[in-house]
């Protein structure tokens, strides 16, 4: 990505903006032009949004959620309901739970999934401390919140094998049809799996 | 974009990523949660780079260029044919100009181009000092680079008029079949150009 008239501030920034998800080095060249050409309303404030996020920004030694607060803030809610974990891949997954308003328990992030592919083992997600919140009292039913992928699924094999002796209800999100999906257009595995699952009117 | 369980310090950096150019709401999410990823390797070194980038980058006042140095690296360098001025609309123009290596000469960023739309006039635009660098004696020719957009094309239309009067060479780029360029594919405009332009092989 060489501009040769840009010095080496301007190549930096570009290097690293090429690196976020989403931009190449070409989108990467247009943000930084962007962001020169609004250095006090938008570069600054994001130099120091970043900077503020990276100091302030902490896992939830709980749950692993990203929250400026340890517990974060749906694990110190006490409006939620104390039976229920959902257990999820990423904090990403989490945020899209939450902005579903489907689930109204707490949450557990596993960091990722098993992955023979990746080397991704199960010392290496947050599952130690999801069997310790399984085995207490209050916790009544786990429901495995995990993509619908291979590493996906072996991971919630693993996972339900690995909390049965704790005795609580594992179940995982339905398969099916999505809202708005055009039969014509799903793959057979869904529709295989939305037949099977098909349920009374 | 509601993110519920984030705190004001991710939601502000969300905003302020989702500004960049080729970046949306969802893919700002993305951005900022691989940047809470990697605090040490990319969040922070991209605060300090967007921060020295703010303080230390400036418009050259010869050219209107990008540099750390006013006059900018191109207008300064000893080695640049001084009988030749490139018009470009941007940064990002003299950049790709640059890149393709194609001219040798200084530039002048016009900083964009009149439009009656947009409400851009001609003192909106880096013009007088163009005629004012137009009107020393070491110019020879000045070539137009701006885009072959309707806009692009009033522009020259307009400085070859402006730039009459000093009797320097204008020129612009060439119309014709992209390199690699499929003729089944390419609008009839650029067609026809290519036509009425054709040269002895």
């Amino acid at each position: 990505m060489r501009t040769a008239s840009a010095g080496p501030e301007i190549e930096r920034l570009m290097a690293l903006l090429a690196k976020l998800p989403g931009l190449g080095p070409r989108s990467a060249r247009r943000a930084a032009l962007h962001l020169l050409g609004k250095r006090d309303s938008l570069m600054r404030p994001l130099a120091e949004a970043l900077g503020d996020a990276a100091d302030k920004i902490g896992a939830c030694s709980e749950c692993g959620n990203l929250d400026v607060t340890n517990p974060c803030a749906v694990c110190a809610s006490p409006g939620r309901q104390p039976a229920a974990l959902c257990v999820v891949e990423t904090v990403g997954d989490l945020w899209a739970l939450e902005r579903a308003g489907a689930f109204k328990g707490r949450y557990h992030v596993l960091g990722g999934v098993l992955s023979a592919l990746d080397g991704v083992r199960p010392d290496d997600l947050n599952i130690a401390k999801l069997i310790e919140r399984a085995a207490r009292d209050e916790i009544v039913e786990i429901v495995l919140a995990l993509n619908a992928t291979v590493d996906g699924q072996t991971t919630a094999h693993y996972l339900a094998d690995k909390l049965a002796p704790t005795g609580v209800s594992v179940t995982s999100l339905a398969r099916g049809v999505p809202v708005g999906g055009e039969l014509d257009y799903l793959d057979d595995g869904t529709l295989a799996a939305a037949f099977r699952s098909r349920a009374a009117v």
